[in-house]
């Protein structure tokens, strides 16, 4: 993480408005060393912000506009008034090669529409998805679609894994990741046809990576693999659940340690235990939906994030542009669609 | 639950085998007062477990066989070779009504296809469901499908949101359950098509019971509904997510207690209470996957119950026939037919 790098912040997205997405931005800029900020929003609310840190603001640009994309409008809504917004205008400092990256905490869907429209997909990618971190038993997962692409047919979900492995290749440091198909059962004969499809071709073409096979929602935080594809219904699904699930699990652990005296001067003991453990899950920690595929980088920050969350936003948006991700992963999709190519003739011209 | 139950019992299903299944017998006998037990399979493995229980024994009968299906067998090829095997005798002993419900801890696909195949579907049930509770933050939610029918129509999605708004009433007595349709969010626009017909329908008709909307992953384990109705592909990917979850959780909260000296002088405080948390949450309390639709109660109980889990699959099967689910949920059906078929009719009379 060297060269020096140029980050967009859309300020005006997330719950909390400028001052934390700054904050976040300081903590980040601190980490990276060299790297320069474009502020997109209200200039005042943001110089305020920046105000309280010297540092980063000599490395910070401030593009004023008062139009900004609501978290509660649809993204048709949303694109049809996008011009001059926060968010558009730091979209569009990507396309224009003023900023490597874009990280915003709005809204979604409007997120993904407009840079789908202004950044459009690297070749080879039909559709970009939303790939994001899971904290599991073994190295974290990468899972990606979270959402961004309801139905999904098999070349999708192919692309879907060369956008995984490549990740978590490049930029997590696997040699040789392993690539699992979400799926109800683990026999060939399971699932969905698009999924069985997609394990067929998956099985059939060389990869920097291995094929595992088909992965059931329970390998997820068992680290079973090192990626975990599904369409984007299934995997925000997935997503949820699991993030549901954890917020129950501290619930009834919260009950439990004030369900008797002996149980809360046990908690007295092991609250440092305890706080390691919530800081190890701490969501703000694996903030950052990545969306894969666009020729761009775009990360979109959870609407609710803190200053923490915010920070290790800007980092994964940073870690993609150190790593090349774009430009290698554009070399496996390449390699890829040749030997899919290459089997399809062989096989027209076997049947000629 | 005061009339004497038949309960046909699957004695050569599961992990364990017969010991273990006449244990949990035993256990719910003693809760149930004066049911009867029919067990199926090898009688010398299931007299020596009887011996142990002489009450069960006594209300007890067994029926030899020495076929069975295995876990491992593909259900087509289950099906196949099903005549005579334990599994297809206790099903077989509902439908000719000298048994009111079979528990089986045997092959998942065998189990659902051949009571699909012996007990058919009640009237207007097109493909019954498996169903299952789960604790949440609030009361207990049912949801369905968890893994029968991998794509379901609206008209499916409905069947299942009657058979789930009907358990929560007259077995959990919850007197308006309410229902979710499971979902990647709770806008009209959100999801799939059949979801969103499935919202059409059931936001026209009357049920007893309410139709809450969309619901997403993480309102599972919220209690946002009593009943959260998905098609069975998401409902298992949503059931093992959140298993996977749990078990990470607990996998990390060990670590912690392990992670200092105080940590596990606070465990030694807290352990009672870490107890009760780990009884709470037991997987064995929630077995018991329902086979909802079926003209005949089934009950799944997993592979590896142990004496709790199979008395809880046996008292799952006997508190659906002590409350007359079936008869009840085929009224609830009927009057919902009759209300989309009126509709239906109306729309085509005002096309003309």
């Amino acid at each position: 993480m060297t060269a020096s790098q140029t980050i967009a912040l859309d300020a005006m997205g997330g719950d909390f408005g400028p001052d934390v997405i700054v904050a976040g931005a300081a903590a980040a800029h601190e980490k990276l060393g060299n790297a320069r900020f474009l502020f997109f929003g209200d200039e005042g609310a943001i110089h305020t912000a920046l105000d309280k840190f010297p540092a980063l603001k000599q490395s910070s640009q401030v593009i004023h506009t008062d139009k900004k994309i609501l978290s509660s409008d649809k993204p048709s809504t949303a694109i049809r008034n996008s011009k001059d917004s926060s968010m558009r205008l730091a979209i569009e400092a990507v396309k224009e090669g003023r900023a490597d990256s874009v990280i915003s905490a709005g809204n979604t869907g409007a997120l993904m529409a407009l840079s789908k429209m202004i950044l459009k997909t690297l070749p080879g990618i039909e559709r970009p998805a939303i790939a994001s971190i899971f904290p599991t038993m073994e190295k974290p997962t990468v899972m990606l679609d979270l959402g961004a692409n309801l139905e999904c047919d098999e070349n999708v979900l192919v692309q879907f894994a060369m956008l995984g492995a490549t990740y978590a290749r490049v930029v997590m440091g696997v040699e040789n990741p392993t690539v699992g198909l979400l799926n109800v059962g683990t026999e060939d004969m399971k699932g969905h046809e698009e999924v069985r499809a997609a394990a067929a071709i998956l099985s059939s073409i060389k990869f920097h990576g291995t094929y595992h096979g088909f992965v059931e929602g329970n390998d997820i935080t068992k680290g079973t693999v090192n990626v975990v594809v599904a369409d984007g219904f299934t995997g925000n699904i997935a997503l949820k659940t699991a993030e549901g699930t954890g917020k129950f699990t501290a619930h009834i652990l919260k009950d439990a340690f004030k369900s008797s005296p002996f149980a809360m001067i046990g908690y007295l003991f092991a609250s440092g235990a305890m706080k390691r453990l919530k800081a190890r899950l701490d969501p703000q920690k694996y903030n950052g939906g990545m969306f894969l595929g666009l020729d761009g980088v775009a990360v979109k920050s959870h609407g609710g994030s803190n200053v923490l969350g915010t920070e290790n936003a800007i980092l994964v948006a940073a870690n993609l542009v150190a790593n090349g991700f774009n430009k290698r992963v554009g070399d496996e999709i390449a390699s890829v669609m040749a030997q899919m190519n290459a089997q399809k003739e062989k096989q027209e011209s076997t049947a000629v």
